[in-house]
């Protein structure tokens, strides 16, 4: 079979003085860190979307990428040549797992049969990749966005049909998840959400949404699809307010309609931001509900207002994001997809290889970097420490819930208020820089 | 009795045409809107801390206040001071109710024992107001965030001492509040959130809190306290991350605390802004969950980042914050609560009149054209027909939840999507104009 | 020649009670407000690319827009076609300016030479369709962002075919503005910004930025174009950074290469909230420099980070907009161009009429309201006040410059500081709502 | 004389491996990169007031700071033992140079004439110090933005009373500021925009604001002052306007009042934040204008609306920003002056310590990595490639002006556009991290 991207050889970890640009200088994928593999700390995983079918367009402008497949006419040859490509680069990059949403991988036909019969076939293509490769499906999801048809939602539509069109596509995407051992399937509600309160009847959006959820975790116990469903929050664009707003929101929303068992998050860095929180925030919450599934990994410009879905290459954020996902076990059925897509003037197809490799090296140090702050107990010493007070005397038995407020008030006035101590924040700071630096 | 805002007479309502700056132009108290009047739709209530002890300080600048009882030094006589000009305000106002925090009211004492000593004796002397005035006490809170010992948090304190000063402030507020006959008693969280998660145990944290609430609603239990409970939501100032981002986030706290149906919310307009929601969305998800509770009312400066308090002079957000009260019913034991400060430029006491009837006169009018715009069925109308799919057919199977995804496969499959409409955003703005200007 | 909205009949004024949806409820073209006709004052304008080649796509999905054009293949022959629509469109909101850029009224050919002689084709078709209908030409320009070439900026691209290739633009957009009689010409720097500074000469970017801009300039004065050239300031959006920020990053721009006297400024609602402003604060900074020129009429979501579009319906903004506009005397050459786009959701093609109902009332509301504050000196008369202290005294010295440090500190101690009064920021706030309302 | 904080030693430089908290890691003044000492490079300067003065208030609670000197009651006592608290402290870090306003200094007397008395008995200290220790003035300036006087403005003030205040502080300031040998006088606007444009005369306010800056010039040349002036932006925040923005609209103004010779900027990092830019933005605009003068190192949460002014901890921004110094030859007069605060809840006098290590060791280990960056030529290599088409054929032409849009309209017709090559953003950002972590 013909190479695709015939320029670029696999990607080899170099180490950090390489001058190889086309190296890994920090993603060692056998390296043992805290007693298991780089590459199964990470579970990197490639967007099929962004990286397959990422045109470079922009609201004001045009595609600027240049690739291959772009002269190939017929829509189901270059889905086919696209999977090719697919799985060449992540052999390139070593990359073990994927994701996709049906129409990523697919055109759609005249209709919902063809439609289905198309993504069989290139599912088809899939496997047999899949099968030569040993690279396996992070997880699956379907589109229910792009498409005219879901201008006004998919499970919230206003309109019942669109409710059934979107609750077979998510029939048929569980199914072609199931059938690639997907270990994942995503909901994105990429329009759940509302432009206008003036036309918009909330209530029963919300609880169309949780029904479609509902219908989706019973037709899965139904076909013995045992991965793990995820949730994706994001607080706007496309839609004004999107209803899955943030992690706390989605919990809201699980626990109101019997979900909370079921569902895991999906954390995109860049729609933490958008939300107004840090991506170290969005893990923390899901991981302190036990909910941290998996994450879609980018990062946005803070001083832009949407949603630009960057390759993540800041130390910082990856640090403490991989500092969350350690403290909570490591990845089960999760992993980091790169939901990123290349800015649109860098348009070669080299650049697909730079943007990744930003990506996976700057979390390979990430990872370097938080198991070391674990290993040594900094963090964690210093909380141990600082909430000492919770384990003996009066917190103790706050936490032990054995007083209330009569009991405290007589503490309180026997006592008043001792020993406040520094929180020592810009310390705690130069102690992570010095754990980046060195 | 000496009057203390001498310039300024009972403020009366002289009808839009009026060009009497001291008068109402929409507020006409006892005027009949859908069979109720307006006073007890509205349900105004002076915040006792921005209108009584503000002082027009910001982080750049010494206060700009000039009010008569600058020049009191006994903490206790100007607090009893302000007692009196606070209820000669409201008299002038035809306000009917109150709100403050237990700081507000009187000053702190050597300690906790002193500081509610103090306390009980103001707490006289509003009683003797409000039993010669007929003014009634719309919620009280406790100020848990101002005094340096709470730099860390109340509940959500890192120190256990802490945790028990504010619970027996917690105890006390309740007691007055109890005996003032509160309609309602208020947390909202000034400090109880986060700075950095570098030194935090978020989990720790949020635990505490839900364990503080619980503690105050079985106290409320055993002293027969029967007010409604509220929180507060905001999602940022003064920490960098407050827990009670905003309503969503509350819903789904109080839910796994056990408090769900023990707590409403007081929506304030500019802490929903700075959640990056509209005023009519925290209120419109409060509705739909059932706890819509009372409205702190205000307006921010978008442009800013910070809660800025204005006094509320936008129709459309005051107009869509009363259609939310009105779908809802009414207010029951919530009201309008001008959380809201002078700019510190608006100096003089007459200001404080200004502002008063700026936010009075502005919800008047919006609750008028809101009632308009039910009474003509203008957006419910709307709304129905634009679900009206959902009343028939798949889309009541969907309702009814008799269908799962492959019954809707099936449908999709035979059916495809039918009958999209506009959703007429644009229509429907002008539509409101029409109800405004009009 | 057949009629393409045919739906809907010529729009007419029918007053505020109007319950017809296709009507003017307050823009009535020939009323005469402060000794000029409504249409006169307002000089409202089309824009040609939303109205006639939006199509409702966003960044998460396909056109949504149902067009009568739509199912026309050849890119000439709908170019033709809207030409038709856009010119009866206008007649029927009787409408007496449009906007445009090249790409809008025709399609792109092989290369720079067809595709002029396409444009020439289409300018025939519109020189037909102005002198059938009156209507004028506002202003025209050159879409320099959207084709791929322009990915690295057009005269600030790092690429010197690139900043030729758009001069040539410039130059026949300034040819066919000329004969068509364009009343302006705009400069919006689409791709003039930077995605990174790690790659990015910003001096000589800005500097050749300056180059086109006295280039123009030149040709214009050539070829005997006389009419007013604009730039149109925004700050991000599709760049990271725009050069033009804002009205006043363009006027420190426009000094430094000698342009002052030769541009004015085009401001947009949207583009002036992106940058942190309100809609007055940047007309008003552009009308105290002496560069008010025209208006692209729309409004932004406050709670959303990107140029949204919206037709206007705020009707503060519109007031406080012709507010400025009338204190600079009105429009001479500029006028108010609707750059608005209906929302993905409003996709009916009465819906355009709608949108552009909904901004034109908008605004007719908002002038008739700013006149009456004017003709009332409701604003100038505080502020007349308010400086009183510069008319006199040490105040006028001041103003004369007649004093220095020196002379001022001998002042300063002599006097101290006498006579601050309240800003009364809610008072007038209250004014303001008094004249909307009533 | 008493050691102030005598738990605390004189910083060494210990090396990167240091385990010493109270060490240096990255600032090893003595040590030479590119020909300069560090000390030389950095010029790290004290900023009186928030070490000396912030006592730890925000908008919602009360100071937390624990200093030796909160027990002085007489204030003029206090001042001078703050003086000998800040060179101790200077000494104990081997600051070179510090910063600060009148009012941080010295506290108010009962009139202007005793205010400068006092003035002058602190100054009388300070000088002492400076003799003693070596450590010299970086720039003074006056604070015309505390005190009530200033609620609507100094220079900008609708008040000709307080024009002349705000004049007779300055002078006062500038005189001071030469007696200390000051090497540059900086205004920040505090209180130079306005609240509401309703009762605001821009244009007044603004030409006032000239008049000032021109009087204090005139001045300085009067007592032959010869330090750099300085203008320090921020866009909003105390008031909803600043009149000085950001760079950009300063050097407007600047241009307009004919004052671009005599002022340079005073970049401050969260301010430019603030103003939707990065900080290297602004230092880059600053540098290509010739106005780089001086910086006020901190940063900013950008999650967060307002100015947090936190220690800068992060390298990515320290790097950036050193580089454009190190671009711009390097700081003549001006240096890097922590304009920063402890967090609220860092408390502790030693906290002031963490907090300037934290700066100095960012900024030190930013200064090495720039130092490198531009050793190796990386991004100017880069930029010089990719701007090299202007450096020959028809870029050439361009860039000497020799060409118009006729020859360029010429020259694309022949050519068409060649050559368009990838930014390369991903690969950019990679080798910045390489740079970092190495
Ligand atoms: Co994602
Ligand atoms: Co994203
Ligand atoms: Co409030
Ligand atoms: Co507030
Ligand atoms: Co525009
Ligand atoms: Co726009
Ligand atoms: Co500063
Ligand atoms: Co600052």
């Amino acid at each position: 079979m013909r190479e695709i991207f015939n320029q670029v050889k696999k990607i080899e970890y170099k180490g950090p003085e390489s001058t190889d640009l086309l190296s890994f200088r920090y993603y060692n994928p056998e390296e043992v860190i805290m007693g298991k593999k780089m590459k199964d700390h990470l579970r990197f995983a490639m967007s099929y979307w962004h990286t397959l079918t990422g045109e470079g367009t922009d609201p004001f402008g045009q595609g600027t990428m240049v690739r291959s497949w772009n002269e190939i006419t017929d829509p189901v040859e270059k889905a086919k040549y696209r999977v090719r490509a697919g799985f060449e680069f992540m052999e390139k990059l070593g990359m073990e797992y994927f994701c996709f949403h049906d129409r990523d991988i697919a055109p759609e036909g005249k209709d919902l049969e063809e439609t289905n019969r198309i993504l069989d076939e290139i599912v088809d293509e899939i496997e047999k990749e899949m099968k030569r490769t040993g690279i396996k499906l992070l997880w699956g999801t379907a589109n229910c966005f792009s498409n005219a048809r879901y201008v006004h939602g998919a499970a919230t539509s206003s309109n019942a049909d669109v409710f059934a069109y979107a609750a077979a596509q998510v029939k048929k995407a569980l199914e072609i998840t199931k059938r690639l051992n997907g270990e994942g399937y995503v909901f994105w509600g990429g329009r759940e959400g509302y432009e206008t309160l003036l036309n918009t009847d909330m209530n029963i959006e919300l609880d169309n949404l949780g029904r479609l959820l509902n219908m989706a975790v019973d037709y899965a116990e139904e076909i013995g699809f045992t991965g793990q469903f995820y949730i994706e929050p994001k607080p706007k664009e496309p839609t004004k307010h999107q209803y899955d707003f943030d992690t706390a929101t989605v919990l809201g929303f699980l626990r109101k309609y019997g979900l909370e068992d079921k569902f895991k998050m999906n954390i995109e860095a860049n729609h933490a931001t958008l939300a107004g929180h840090t991506f170290q925030h969005e893990l923390a919450v899901a991981r302190i509900n036990g909910v941290l599934g998996s994450i879609d990994a980018n990062q946005g410009d803070l001083m832009l207002g949407w949603d630009t879905d960057q390759f993540p290459t800041n130390i910082y954020d990856a640090t403490l994001a991989m500092y969350e996902v350690l403290m909570d076990g490591g990845f089960t059925t999760g992993g980091l997809n790169f939901d990123a897509k290349l800015r649109r003037g860098s348009f070669e197809e080299v650049d697909l290889f730079y943007g990744y490799i930003a990506g996976m090296d700057t979390f390979a140090k990430g990872l370097k970097v938080a198991a070391k702050l674990i290993e040594d107990k900094v963090f964690e010493g210093v909380i141990e420490e600082r909430y000492s007070s919770y384990r003996e005397g009066i917190g103790k038995e706050i936490m032990e819930n054995k007083v209330g407020l009569k009991e405290l008030e007589v503490y309180a006035k026997e006592n008043g208020v001792r020993n406040i101590k520094s929180g020592r924040q810009e310390l705690l700071e130069t102690i992570l820089n010095k754990y980046i630096f060195n």
